[in-house]
């Protein structure tokens, strides 16, 4: 492994050096103040970024897959209903672990490339007047399909139908990238990762929890030890853990949030946005579509970018992987062989995206694509020209 | 955190350059090839760190007790009724979570300081004629004690009894540390963390099945995503995973088996028991006594020390971190008080452990213990000049 | 400082992992057989590096120019004569070293931009019918201009010449990343550094001296220590060294050694050889030439670019650095404000070389000059493509 | 290697977690202004520690022995003379370099295990009206014997002579450990390394020059280029340095003087002495005495302790490496064999030093020296108990 080129995966992204180096830790006593020296900054450094005053944060050794299991599992009962839309492969699998625990999920079928559809949810949710749906569920970014839906939508739909249920949102591949507001859109459970917004290596869950959501654990039947909340909040007072920590990590992310704080919210979303333009410049030079259908859904952070017809798209990958060292996404599920996928999160900037970019034109030409060479990365060279990048002058 | 002095706490361990360098990785392509470098020789590693043939060996993201979790979800079902005994605090929260998770558990209630009675096992395996008991759990090592339980003779029972039920190892503070013989003393779920005989950072639950284990996952109806073994394994063909794998973690994995098994987990077995044979030689110059109540159960990889009626052993820990900034673990649960302990496991030097001793004694000393300084340290030191250890030449 | 694009400067090069991790080593005992194992093979491997059978390696914690010293102080005395061409900055510096430790320099001015002229060097040594010229300096590459000199015909000149001069070659910015033969083209004293084909970070003068280098030390009168040879060598049978080494440096560049050695030398020189051949077809596709005249003396390592008259070529690298994040060289003396250069030596792969030179395009046209955005990238693509590189696939 | 236990030798030194980081740094351009960012704070820390206000610093990528001959070849002709004691391995080789560089050196023999005599010193200024000697020397800690001298002293000596010779001071293996005070002693020139009271590798040479000591290269003619300090300061203000320095290594140099100045420099004193009076304390219980001749030129980082006759002090080193993988140092010159060394200097705590007093404690009694195991470490235990360290609970 060479790991001179950067990657162009939708997370986990490449690793600043500082947070490699917070995250390389020697042993220390996870029983100690020391360790409270870490786990309490930590939560309020991401209750910040998850733009919230008072949500309950709960850090888990675990990916954001066991996120959205603490969701499920700490608030809900075997039987109970949720809602969620199915518009790619991440919305899919979230709803295959409901079924799996027992829950009966509704589900509004969407088409891969689109958001979800708020008022699909607020028809159904009027339609509830016996209340039965307990929990919404929600893919804030389809990585998947480069497809970021409206949470705010969802809340004002909740709203409209003033409906009790409960918000869950999984902003796995938004939170600490794109705009996410934990109180803004009355979010009762956001969940993600260590491995995207926040450029760490993968390794924890990292879920918010509303005080909706902290007074539905205290019903919940589902069972649950190892992602139970409660047994994680129990010992914090006496920085305590109900088991080992993974205090690396989570150092790291204290590092993490300080420097996403540092930089501003608003500064990592508007530099997210711009190397996403630049890419999206780029696929149009190429005379290409993203699956996303519509400029109101683009994820600030990937892109699902559709092949011709009968062009197997997973070649691209294979053939960057192979041929040049670089790593792209697949297309998975509905549109496997579809799309190829450029993750442009965490940490990466203009220069670095394009040569991304040329890698992905050498693949489509040696592919046999029509593709002019120098042409996508001409346009995004002129779309990051002429959008100058913040740049700070940093100490070491 | 000036991290100068080892640790002794029982896991996590102090973590050898070669680990923390192993574990330190940029980030790479999880569906690519190369992650595949990195699954296939982990899982074939661990296999034979526990001494097995055909073990399934899982990884996941998440720690020892999500190792437990994922020995019952997988092949236990609600009401199922499982046999254990609670001699110290993990034998206690494994029981725990069994309950949680609707399990009807057989209790064999065991003074802390004792080993699991197999005789007991046997009577009550015999008396279940019906073959109720699907489960058997047996804690190898109890960390809270220093106890170390006789696997070898709970297999007998169960044969002896004639009793098809499976047997769960939590050998989380013994494996890659002190014997353990995955298909020798026929164990069917064996369960581990990294962050002890391999001597890496926390963050991976590690678990080995048998083919009966295997076999019991068709059949088992607790519910389970992130735990589930069949998710994880369906995707090994194609070195994939179902979620974003701890790439850096399983790679030091990886290398922290080669490095017991160049070793020799023989080598491995005799080192730490020489280390612990100078502690225990010290814990008898000092006039003091083991919380295990005989040889037989004395742990190689921590000793929890009984300190004199009315004294409070949690201060040596805390004094210990606040005067000399050298980690203790503190008794847990029954004798929370009543015990210190020293972890002597993973990657420690005789030289390293004369430094804990030596700071023990001044802790001791300081609290106005009967310690004569120095006493310890030269039992120990006697012992360890007289038991020399291995040493190899290496090259960098 | 975010780190996080590569450096396009001709040296110190982008750091490999491997070699970053090498060089980060707790303490040793340098005075101990430990220490032997470093520097013996490290020795062994540098001289491989100059593909000679038996030079006499010598590894200082200086720079090149510490190198250039100890080749003079070692082998002259006041007074001697020395004969070198200057044909860019580096040259120029050594030959003001040897200025001021008192040689009497026969200089050989050479426009900046073309090689050595052997002819030259030859006239004026079959001129030297008393043999007055002690040494001939070589720099084999002048990283200032970019431009390659032919050793080989140096050696001929002095063979024609029937010259005993010493033969001293510069080739800090061409060993281990273009052909260099220190026994086939009858080297005496090769000099080079850590931080350019080494791919380590500066802190290394690293010298190989033939068997008349060694015999001329026995008579030169120039006053050493630090850079003495014979305190150098004096202690390696004991593993010792004169003063303290700078041991993790060296263990770096063992490492070094390895990589370049397990990839081939041949396989190094050409794989430099496709990255600067992209680099030259961009600058040709921008319409615009290198400060070396001639094909026959680019050099594979570090291209100098000139920019159109009346331009300064040192804002395009100000405004990399403040705009782009991205490190080129400036021009040096003569052509300062007339080139600026890109260095593609060392850890870089065609990926990387594709960001630098679609940044190199966007300065150029923030600046106003008429380049066309992709379209030296597109050059390159279409090189990189048509020559791909042989990929390793490697285990971890 | 293994890396487990820490080194005993008189530097380099344990090397801190965060220095290890800050020097372990990706490439960056040392012609930019981000370079200046770490040259010029890493100057004023320097000063700092000197306890200067005044003095020009130089760092150059070598050793001490290198700023040994920084400070003799920037101030001194051919022929000057100078005066120096020699009282040990390291006086002795500073005085072989002045020779080797044609100064004429008036030699103090001194016992080994005395301090610099200031009276002798003092009589032969005076006698000197002539003002014939150009430089004085001292070597403030021998590092060989474990005896400080007293600078302030020799400065008085100098005085009462009413003598214009510059004072150069080998403070290596005292500066950032002992008490130095550049200015009140009116030393000239200060000469130390990376790796001893700054806890760093080995690599850079760090001087301090005065007013005087600057007035005086504008005369000197001793050859001089790669340690020239005009050659030097030339590019301070444009950031520039005249060759490629070693980054790393001076980035970890700017955060080793925050670290010693942040702690406070009477602190970081009084840390040394502490741990310096547990072992002699150690050495005292074992019956045995320290080379170091008097209380009051003991040295605080590092104790050369005499065996007894007829008995070879360096196998304990060597049996201390090959049994107990610890590192100490052994005797040189006069004293080979007659004493082992054990440093203490730099990043060490109380109980690293029990381990090696054990460590010490073994290796004496397998050699058959009468050796009461354990004494040596309870008289230290006894010192650090009732001698408390200042202890910080600092953040991560």
């Amino acid at each position: 492994m060479s790991f001179q080129n950067p990657v162009f995966i939708p997370g986990p992204t490449n690793i600043p050096e500082a947070l490699r180096k917070a995250c390389d830790m020697p042993t220390i006593d996870h029983r100690s103040p020391l360790f409270g020296q870490i786990l309490h900054p930590v939560r309020e450094g991401v209750r910040k970024v998850l733009m919230s005053d008072s949500a309950e944060v709960f850090i888990f050794p675990s990916t954001g897959t066991g996120g959205w299991e603490t969701a499920l599992t700490n608030t809900l009962s075997p039987g109970d209903k949720v809602l969620a839309a199915r518009n790619g492969m991440f919305s899919h699998r979230w709803i295959d672990m409901c079924q799996r625990h027992g829950l009966d999920v509704q589900i509004v079928e969407t088409p891969w490339g689109a958001g979800i559809p708020a008022d699909r949810y607020e028809e159904i949710l009027t339609a509830d007047t016996a209340h039965e749906i307990k929990a919404v569920l929600a893919t804030h970014n389809e990585t998947a399909t480069g497809v970021r839906s409206d949470i705010g939508a969802i809340r004002k739909a909740l709203d409209a139908a003033d409906h009790p249920a409960l918000l869950f949102v999984d902003g796995v591949s938004s939170i600490g990238s794109m705009e996410f507001r934990f109180d803004d859109w009355g979010v009762d459970i956001a969940v993600t990762g260590s491995q995207k917004g926040f450029m760490l290596p993968a390794g924890l869950a990292i879920v918010g929890f509303s005080a909706r959501a902290m007074k539905a654990t205290e019903t919940a039947t589902l069972p649950r030890t190892f992602f139970d909340v409660h047994d994680m909040s129990k010992g914090y007072a006496a920085n305590a853990y109900p088991y080992t920590p993974a205090v690396g990590l989570m150092n790291g992310l204290n590092e993490a949030c300080r420097m996403l704080l540092d930089e501003g919210l608003d500064n990592v979303f508007a530099r997210h946005h711009r190397i996403a333009e630049g890419v999206r410049a780029a696929v149009r030079a190429w005379g290409m579509e993203l699956c996303a259908t519509d400029p109101s859904v683009y994820s600030d952070t990937v892109s699902a970018i559709r092949t011709p017809e009968g062009f197997n798209a997973t070649e691209i990958v294979t053939h960057a992987a192979e041929t040049y060292g670089v790593a792209f996404g697949v297309g998975l599920g509905e549109v496997a062989g579809k799309v190829f996928r450029i993750g442009h999160l965490g940490s990466l900037t203009d220069v670095m995206t394009l040569s991304g970019l040329a890698t992905a034109e050498m693949c489509m030409a040696d592919l046999g694509l029509d593709i002019q060479l120098g042409s996508g990365v001409a346009a995004a060279q002129d779309y990051y020209r002429s959008h100058r990048a913040a740049r700070k002058r940093e100490a070491a």
